[in-house]
């Protein structure tokens, strides 16, 4: 087995959410040791979330900058550093690193505007670290099995893609309360220029393309905001015309009671179709031209490699978020240690999202804002 | 109580559909005895489709003039009329009823433009005769009942209305078969300028409209062909600007693999959200913000006198299509029992569609066409 | 089209509940007319409710004698009469209608005891009249299809039944209201040894027996009665021993809080498995051994002739619990012309519970009772 | 924060399942650093199972005697050695780890016969070491909820439990196949008296008195073996008993095709009810007696503290199996450190099943075995 990779992470101190998800996904699989950080721009609530985590106080860093410049020096520096802070921090952690040559890991979305982003594919494609954008939801193993049958042709020509992510939780005015996740994804200079859509619309965006392989042309959208005095959208709906001529529909909204984590996604081909809810992820539905509809069930009879890759558990145990999340930590595991051993890695870690989904994203919220400014007339992702 | 009421048919013989349903629909409450037919426009199909429906042979009709002047002459004549054709006959039909005083009731769409549907909302404001249009879907018992929940304000101020109706039996070109249903719907000489819009996303607005009391402002459509040589659409798109600010889509489609009769309306408000699917209508799913949801169910505590009006058997005994459809046949019969006894007609029975459902649909049909054809550019409904 | 068969009704006088389901589904396929009834033990109550069913005055009877001897003078007599009264009155006017010559359509359970069971047996061997017995749930499409695909060997060995009944009406002294549905049902005068057994648990034996096609051998059973004062059953168990080596278990209930009418039939042999559930009756839920489960849909493709022939509306228009039942009476009009044209009936029209299944509930009431009252030892069912 | 406990494995080498699962449990709350194991009876894979997980090579041993003496040398040995090998060898290693002061998590079923259940709990009770048993399914939050709500009287008093568990990947005779899960579970020798019951009936026992806390009191059961050649039970039914009054059944099939883990716990008192199935498992539905039902849904508003404790994600974001069964690692963490700590334990921490829930399930497994060997006669669980 090839050693534990040595990871670092920049945010996610105490109160922050998707820290600790990327750290129980690090640990997962036992390929990753977390032992450097700078957790918190605040230096006592950095020591204090490290000394939680079991990190030596002499690898408790200021900045990026600090952890970059001191790890250089020492004979076991960071292999890996995942970014788990607000958006606009993003951006220049990102570069700092990669021109380190430390492998990145980057929470979603990628940056605040498509120049950063192009500036960063510039960047990994100029570099030798390798860069992860953690658009979790691929990491599902039904997702994988879904895009492999699309592959495989079992849809026929794709037509029809609707794509939806709902949730609840800013219904009501929350970051007037202080609450921290609320405060930063209501707020453009920390979110960029999208709220909703930067937030959960560029996961559907990335989970329609990744399944559908179709890519997404043009866009005629509407961002709406329902909540008074909230700053971006809360609610966003869009048609979707895709290069390959299929159409769709992409609706993501975070004021629908009711609603906690409602992503779903259902493609519908000549031949057959998929449907698939991220809240009860162990299944994914598909249905023949003229059969009964099946489900298809994670770790299942007839399922291929690609699920198999990213399953765990026999059928019936439930997997869910975490594993879905680790699945990409595991896989990206396998991409570094294939450039540490100078081999070729394993073609099925190959899918995790990386500069491209982030840049692809960014042409999304990008298109999206300026077809909703311009009264949803549709604009190409270009 | 009143006696039954005389029922005629125009459309309906032997290979049809929708005939079918009317038939059972009138039956189910025992309101109405069917005794005259203009059953189809090959008349020895007429005659034999009469034989099996036990109508008299003197009252099998060539056609609709040939019933109304016939049927005048007689002691005990038809009180009111279902008409059970394709759409393109429904405009000269129910013009001709309705100027002999004879009680309509037909099937949706109205009819071909948005002129004749105006041209019958005349007829009908001048004459006695009553007019009901069989958007069956409003006559559950759980759609009564959340349109009384949105009336109520448990839903607090709508923002988001999400409808749709997906379907698969035209995701080939089942038409090219002869098939008879296929044939006439993609044909635009009897459907009308749109073809999945018409036949069934005209029941996904009006259920849209109907459930949350708001009315669409203006559409952004696209209409698509997938199926070669089909010559109307099969897919159709839009996002919804609704009057008091709410934004929605719509999506309705006969292509998607997998689906049967898929409508499904969901809406969220400020305070709470409703979610209903056609497929298991016994069920309405409310969500108090702050509170999980509840499965409101048919005939179970707690539901009002709207769906109480609209149901005959106690919970967990399913309802369905049939019941949903006699719903409107029994509230038309208590209408028209009303007019013939002088008297205010329940206030319940008014729930049934009537000729403004009509101009709507065709409002909406018209200028979903029109937006399609413009870009999908943001198109009023008036 | 032969005629309308006349139909006269014993019980379902105004305030009663199945003798209005009798009467939607003996109207709907539009096979009989009712024109007879001794609808009350109340002769005001008999002719008002006569009234409102538009049965003319003169064929409103006091009795089952009455209206054996006054339909006998008339021209055209009743063909066949449905039994919709509580249990106790079931044998007597069976008997009678029988040996009048006159078809019987007899709600469930069958009679009060295992002798009156076999005496009608004989009853009906020795006449001409025919036999049916509303074990309604056998009417649905699906369940039809079920015991098809058990006899084409789908399931392969039958090994494991499950078959469940739960509700809650009865979870509070409902009786001591004086509601008239729960007086009757739980007093031992009216409804016989067996409560909640007799009410329910025979609709899921009979469905157990019909589909698995297994005949039960012996059952351990404990009757127990939650609610106090109660003087029947409201809640029973039992393990069942099928005759061809099968196991099972069979529970039903009238006081599970949240259960509205949930049959639920679960069968698994060694090559396959079915699962169904009343109260989402389009479904059926099929899984072959080392394959995906599909689910079956009404209508949908691939079911059989047995499903078709209990269909009557396309995938996706959900049929309920009216059509089930109208499917008896429908099937029950096929055998009673088949009988008046001197032919053999329509194979499919065959299914219709009779007389055997009336005296398979008894031995199942009997052998359950005394299985309880010893204790739960293995009781046969002979 | 505490440091990490230093964790032993007994058993889980390669090709073993549990053992895994046990693995990724400790690891995801950063509470346990595996350090130590006894992995395999086979020295050259118990080596190369260690390599795989980062054990020294020093602290690979060949048997639990091993590891105890040669632990005890050093200046950090381990605190808690995991048993995840075969039922057969879980007595002698616990009871070995116990007198050498070492907390022990065990695999369930706690061992072969209620003499040796009762020298376990013997041995805890003289001992300081605490002991774990993997009950897993009591670490979902949603069964902490619903325990939490029956104790609050949400449900008044329970009248009937329903518990059932039930898979497929025994329906062939795969142990035929040398398949390693399935040889050994079907082999007298190393599972015990009890197959399915021993395997997955004592989760199904288990989770129903931890919920319901109720106690069976007696059982009335059949166990059958319906795949040729099979040694061991493989579907197990039974009548239940409890001591407070309420009744009910317990059902667990390893043979049901199409089933993959199906554990499925419903329970109805005098005012409420609860269901929640082990495959959806961030779902509980409960109604209250005159209401619609709720969906309690994991994080979701109004759950209480116990459900809290258990949580990682907010709602909508799977929680899975792993995370359930890391709960128990948690726990047990949480009361290791407070005796280590010489400190009250978190009484969220105590609901971690321990010898007491060992014991009864030996008493669950020989009662049912004795009952069905008596013919299902009723058998106290003593």
């Amino acid at each position: 087995m090839a050693r534990r990779l040595r990871l670092g992470m920049i945010g996610g101190g105490q109160g922050a959410f998707i820290g600790a998800v990327h750290r129980i996904a690090a640990r997962m699989d036992d390929r990753y040791e977390l032992i450097a950080g700078a957790l918190s721009s605040d230096p006592q609530r950095g020591r204090a979330s490290a000394a939680e985590l079991h990190i030596a106080e002499d690898r408790v860093y200021a900045s990026v900058e600090d952890m970059i410049t001191r790890e250089a020096g020492r004979a076991h520096p960071v292999d890996v550093v995942a970014i788990v802070t607000p958006n606009h921090l993003h951006y220049a952690a990102t570069k700092a690193l990669l021109r380190a040559g430390i492998h990145v890991i980057c929470d979603k979305p990628l940056c605040h505007s498509l120049e950063e982003a192009l500036d960063l594919e510039h960047e990994v494609a100029k570099r030798q670290a390798l860069f992860a954008l953690t658009h979790n939801y691929t990491g599902y193993p039904m997702i994988r099995h879904a895009r492999a049958m699309v592959a495989a042709g079992e849809l026929g020509d794709i037509r029809v893609v609707q794509v939806e992510y709902a949730q609840d939780w800013l219904a009501t005015a929350l970051e007037a309360s202080g609450q921290k996740q609320a405060s930063w994804r209501t707020d453009p200079a920390r979110s960029g220029a999208g709220g909703c859509i930067g937030d959960i619309g560029t996961h559907a965006f990335n989970l329609a393309e990744f399944v559908s392989r179709e890519k997404v042309q043009s866009v005629a959208a509407e961002l709406t905001t329902f909540v008074e005095g909230r700053r971006l959208d809360d609610n966003t709906q869009m048609m979707l015309r895709f290069e390959g001529g299929a159409r769709g529909a992409l609706w993501s909204s975070q004021v629908t009671v009711g609603q906690d984590n409602a992503l779903r996604l259902r493609i519908y081909g000549s031949k057959g179709s998929l449907e698939w809810a991220q809240e009860s992820p162990n299944e994914l539905r598909f249905t023949r031209l003229g059969e009964p509809p099946q489900t298809l069930r994670r770790a299942g009879p007839h399922l291929g490699p690609e699920a198999a890759h990213a399953t765990r558990l026999p059928p019936g145990h439930p997997e869910g978020y975490f594993e879905a999340f680790a699945q990409l930590y595991r896989d990206f595991a396998e991409q570094i240690n294939a450039v540490q051993e100078a081999r070729t890695p394993d073609a099925a870690s190959l899918l995790v999202p990386g500069i491209e989904a982030g840049v692809r994203g960014m042409r999304f919220i990008t298109a999206s804002v300026a077809s909703s400014q311009n009264n949803a007339a549709w604009t190409a992702l270009e």
